[in-house]
């Protein structure tokens, strides 16, 4: 099995787990249920559990501890999507494709299915506690991936990210807005799995470290394609940064600089990742694929 | 001391308690920081906290482990009040003679703000871990707190109200949305602090009894006075649900039949608080002060 195929694998096997937690659509709340669905169902690459899973498992962990923190993952990812393209912010009318949640269920249900999706995260996060015979690995994994997704992480980055929307931005601002908005959650995802697996504390800080620069290299590529991709390859149309006279890194520092900071970016953290006693060549590569994709 | 000066007693001693929780309001997400405290700080009667802390005290709790539980619960009952005043949903421009949190930072940050303050409570709920000896009991605390937050609790009925705005309500569901909008977190309040006390499960559950009677009657009691009290008493306008169509329990049973329910579920509260070995003289009063109250 190739690359490409173990990761479709991969993704597929995510899937059907977050299947198997997401709420009933039944009783007076019927509707709320269908639009958390909606937007959890929705597709995605669904990298940050994966992210989570395959880190667990570079470090030995095999239980089902780590299910409940890849669902709540991707649900807390799925909430900050559903509010990000509310009329007052983005006002996207379509995702991947599809038409956003609260074109379809009116925007308060948008709000309401937002919050309702944070707050379940954190309900199926706690059956961690049933599942896990070291509750105090589970405590931590909650207390960084907590403060991971609020105003210290990704909450933060998106309100600065909101508030200057077709300001002029320093570098030092879009840096802040990158490690909070895109890296925050992926450092948790990647933090969450050393934890519950055992991993000791310099491995865990090693890990929060490949997460923080596989974002920004994400981040960076992203603002990249829009000015070297087609729309065609991209799947979206490209050039809107400087359309929307939008800040980019592209834009700070040029197209060069930004190459460059891309490479320098993910050779930093494959060799962090070579540097660990655990090996996981999947996960090896998948980061490789992420920082180095066309789409 | 009498009731009402004990009352104001207790109140400050809440708020301060608040105060030592709210995030500083520095870097780059300062603003997103104000808006949270303000919305924190504009007052309220701090009810949900009062009643887990009485409950909790009844119980023989004598901890910190109830501080973060009872800010955790103020800032999810604040993170549902910025929300609903959005313009998606009641689009109110005052609560408590105060500007809302939208009308003052926009929009965007009203969401965001509301967001992070639900996350945040989490964040503040999970130092409990640290304050206790019991991780077993702050975990069942947690579990109920998120269940009676959530889907199927008060955002539940939250989203169950806001659909049916404006369209005739059957008394099953208008009992559904009361139950979930206004019990859930009265529930939660006093069923924390009787976990974390160390009650047992017939206490417990005793509590969660109480919370929804005092919720329900609470709820009814506000239908009453918009019909009976003048402008004057109740310090915002009175008639205003007929005037909106508005079903509510004075519109569906009459006046007489909820004046009449409102004193038979307050009676079955006090006596199911009388019933308990455990006595709080206090939170009896309070009970009762709650369901007669005039404004």
């Amino acid at each position: 099995m190739n690359f490409k195929e173990e990761l479709q694998k991969k993704t597929e096997e995510v899937q059907k787990t977050i299947l198997r937690y997401l709420p009933k659509e039944e009783g007076f709340a019927s509707n709320l249920a269908a639009a958390m669905n909606y937007s959890m169902k929705a597709g995605g690459k669904r990298l940050r559990p994966i992210l989570m899973k395959e880190t667990y498992a570079m470090f030995g962990g095999t239980g089902e501890v780590i299910e409940p923190f890849m669902v709540g993952m991707e649900m807390i990812h799925t909430h900050s999507l559903i509010h990000d393209d509310l009329p007052a912010l983005d006002n996207d009318e379509y995702r991947r494709g599809k038409k956003t949640t609260h074109v379809v269920f009116g925007e308060a249900m948008g709000i309401l299915s937002g919050d309702a999706l944070l707050n379940y995260a954190y309900e199926v996060l706690f059956h961690a506690f049933d599942l896990s015979a070291d509750n105090e690995r589970v405590v931590l994994a909650l207390q960084i991936l907590a403060a991971k997704t609020g105003i210290y992480g990704m909450l933060g980055g998106q309100s600065v990210d909101v508030e200057n929307d077709g300001k002029p931005l320093s570098l030092s601002m879009l840096e802040y807005i990158y490690k909070n908005k895109t890296s925050a959650l992926i450092e948790a995802s990647m933090m969450v799995g050393a934890i519950l697996a055992g991993a000791d504390d310099g491995s865990i800080r090693t890990m929060e470290q490949i997460g923080y620069l596989v974002g920004i290299a994400f981040q960076i590529q992203d603002d990249i394609l829009d000015v070297t991709s087609t729309s065609e390859e991209l799947g979206k149309p490209v050039g809107s940064d400087e359309k929307n006279h939008k800040t980019t890194y592209v834009t700070l520092v040029g197209l060069d600089a930004a190459l460059q900071e891309v490479e320098r970016l993910s050779r930093e953290a494959l060799s962090l990742l070579d540097g660990l006693e655990e090996k996981n060549p999947f996960l090896y590569q998948l980061v490789e694929e992420l920082v180095h994709r066309r789409k």
